[in-house]
């Protein structure tokens, strides 16, 4: 029999319309859909799906649930479990999609399945847009242009090091995962003066969108997704 | 008269098929598909779309010729008179749409006619699949995971401020525009003791793609369209 294969497909930073052609002709054929989920609330991922791509009687889901308190850094035992149930699933020819918000490969989940079944199946990743290029189109401005730099910091960054990088004057940079971090971000760009700079965007592509310069948002806790971007 | 609008949609990293919807819709129901070219040969992104979005008969074309020589920084009459020219047909009601390769607001030339038009019409962006997103889901290898920090990199920054940003242990790097600077950016790679972790492609995500460790690259010469990952 031939086995079955796994594909880590970028369902892209929110707006269903965001899919790319080639992630919805991967859904639209897979046996297994496949998405991470909290165990208190809906997957982000299956929702972005929901408009355009109805599954069909054929198809049939698979939950990765994940619990809340460690969604950052999931249990590693989470994907051991998930990588055996699609695996076993593989082995009898199914072909499985997993759903990623925005691109599998940048910061996203799906390496640690791709990690564990690319030796045995055929292991596969569908590129998809980023909520990094989402940030920028509704901003409308630029993540870099022309010989400026671009970096990407995760959130939870120790501060001492986020401060240290901020320095640089040739830099422009998206701070990815705000969410709790927003106070410890906003004193860092306050120490590079860059509070100026920096423009926090909530739910980037989504009907519920938000978009506030730094300086305004007085909240203490920013949605997990929130972003920021700095101009240089 | 109501005037038209301008949209940069981001067509992608090269695969015609890493088109969104959002993309497909909006080139579609446009007016005028404009692009740029340059003065010696076909316009990629043009060619992009040609498989999946044939053009009807009530849609025109504009090309944005961009010389050769000055690819890299096009001089400001070319998007001044292109900026002059779109503006003429907008005032006469007619949508157009700017085709970009990768997404529109990453290094992207849309910027320069964005910055001309937004205030006296809508200018509005289509964020697209990046280069960068399909660099990684072909070398099979995350961009960046958990706190890991990505810095994005023109190929043509100078030697001394390549090789200091590549000392960021917690870094990972992504080259971008690489072309001619090749044989430069192996020696910050070996000076900062990184060049086993490099992994060169070429025209990432279409069929004559070229995936390579940077040190078995012994051309002088890249396509300008090459990347480089540099993995922690």
């Amino acid at each position: 029999m031939i086995k079955g294969q796994i594909t880590g497909v970028g369902v892209g930073p929110g707006d269903p319309d965001l899919i790319t052609l080639k992630a919805m002709k991967a859904i639209q054929k897979a046996d297994i859909i496949a998405y991470p989920a909290p165990d208190n609330g809906v997957s982000f991922a299956r929702q972005i799906i929901e408009k355009n791509i109805p599954l069909h009687s054929g198809q049939s889901e698979y939950k990765i649930t994940i619990p809340m308190r460690i969604e950052r850094f999931p249990a590693q035992e989470i994907y051991d479990q998930a990588a055996n149930d699609l695996a076993a699933q593989m082995e009898e020819g199914k072909n499985i999609v997993v759903l990623c918000e925005g691109d599998p490969f940048f910061y996203g989940s799906f390496m640690y399945l791709h990690e564990r079944l690319y030796k045995k199946f055929r292991s596969t990743i569908i590129p998809g847009v980023s909520s990094v290029m989402a940030l920028a189109s509704v901003t409308q401005s630029p993540l870099c242009e022309r010989n400026e730099l671009l970096t990407i910091i995760p959130g939870p960054l120790d501060e001492d090091l986020m401060t240290a990088q901020l320095q640089e004057e040739k830099t422009a940079y998206v701070i990815m995962k705000v969410g709790r971090h927003i106070e410890k971000i906003k004193r860092c760009l306050i120490a590079t003066n860059r509070l100026d700079k920096a423009i926090y965007v909530e739910r980037a592509s989504l009907p519920n969108q938000k978009i506030l310069p730094l300086s305004a948002v007085d909240e203490g806790n920013a949605p997990y997704f929130s972003i920021i971007q700095v101009r240089i």
